[in-house]
């Protein structure tokens, strides 16, 4: 039976987002190889409802973990938000998103002050992020706004424009009498528009992003489960896509400027899952 | 065996856009019935590859097919455009795209006047509008432009808004030099922002929606197959989604107001096809 500890992390998102997730892990965590899957073919993931999102994090985990993935870490809010109960439920490894780390960032940034939440329909709904966020902070303040335009305008390209700067404002207004510490940037897209949106927020806000923290819960996870990779290893990323759609791997590319193994097209299998 | 005259027609899309076409339908052929299904649970398709909108189009045509369906009508542009051909080759059942309208209600409107055609990425790269619409005129002269942003858009509702107007000023910038006689709103979701389209565009040009088009197509196929229902017959449309966003049905029902019995969940089984 091979090592466990030299076996990849599986790291999924619905599209490109992840990525930043996979940067900072590479950052902090550098011994460790990465595997992984941004499900470009029914991206985005953020207007979905539950049963969906639940499926298709179940069928990409079962997936990650079938390729020998020691630990599976859900680099897409809206999974994690909705889906991370499934997924720890039904898969054999251990499993972290990124809800709990953005919440644990926030209030460590915040304190006592207001905490302003960004993400898509679907995560805002679930309200994952008020509950995780009053674990830490029962009496934390906190206003949570859907941003659903983000993403689209994201995998246009369109970081530093005058569309994202007349949706931010719109979506942004209500902060502007919040006047919050904190905002969190509850999707993994968003890092890449955080220019536009430090623009459009109250100035003294400080935003929070959660991919610096997963990786450290990330390091955590390893290790409590023996899994760290030896530190004389060197890690490598490899990007796998359910479509190869060349615009979002073109932005990844661009935006990121991560060094990415050439990508490579995967099919992830159905699985017929039986509803409640 | 039933009466294949009795059978609905099959009608798809990767949303709810294909509803324009589904009540042209309705209002063309009032004794036909309809099978409905909104690929909601992995729209958009228009910025995915062909071998992934093919994958779609073959799933959800197998099963409209094994429901019994007596032609398919292929509601959406994106998949007309790139997956028409393997839909005739593989299907047991008549298919009609919506290209082939469009294209013919262009040169009716144009005569021998420019023609814009605004559609998806992945429609205006396919280069079907212009294959079309040169075998009905082959001197005609076409500027395609790809409105990526415009499905998010009316898909949140923001038929009429001003990030509309702001998105629809960039993209028709060069219709103002270019001067066409017809803009075919290459997208079904299109015709739902008709009115920002037409501030936005030069003030001859006429807006061609290729649904009504779609509906005069789809009779004449049906006569032609001696499929038409029988006149004494009240038909009605059935609609079934992929995945039950709220947000996508709220839209449909208000922005189209068109009668739909109560829509149905439904799962398109997986197809595993062989690559070439």
């Amino acid at each position: 039976m091979p090592n466990p500890r030299l076996a990849p992390i599986g790291v999924f998102d619905s599209g490109i987002g992840g990525l930043t997730v996979a940067a900072a892990l590479r950052r902090e965590l550098p011994a460790e190889s990465i595997l992984y899957i941004g499900d470009t073919a029914r991206v985005p993931y953020g207007g979905k409802s539950q049963p969906t999102i639940q499926r298709y994090a179940l069928e990409i985990g079962a997936y990650l973990a079938a390729q020998g993935a020691k630990c599976l870490v859900v680099a897409c809010n809206t999974a994690s938000a909705l889906a991370l109960e499934a997924l720890r439920t039904r898969l054999p490894i251990p499993v972290l998103g990124v809800v709990e780390p953005g919440a644990r960032a926030a209030v460590e940034t915040a304190g006592q002050k207001p905490i302003a939440v960004l993400g898509t329909r679907s995560t805002i709904a679930s309200g994952a992020y008020e509950r995780a966020i009053h674990c830490l902070q029962p009496q934390a303040n906190i206003l949570s706004i859907a941003c659903p335009l983000l993403v689209p305008l994201i995998e246009e390209g369109l970081f530093d424009d005058p569309l994202m700067d007349m949706a931010l404002a719109r979506y942004l207004a209500p902060l502007r009498e919040f006047q919050p510490k904190a905002i969190v940037l509850g999707c993994t897209h968003y890092p890449l528009a955080a220019a536009a949106i430090s623009r459009a927020a109250p100035p003294q806000a400080v935003l929070v992003d959660s991919a610096h923290h997963c990786a450290l819960a990330t390091r955590q996870l390893l290790q409590s489960h023996d899994l760290l990779a030896p530190d004389s290893l060197q890690g490598h990323l490899e990007a796998a896509f359910t479509d190869p759609a060349e615009n979002f791997l073109r932005i990844a590319a661009e935006a990121l400027k991560l060094p990415v193994e050439k990508p490579k097209m995967v099919k992830i299998p159905s699985l017929f899952i039986s509803e409640k």
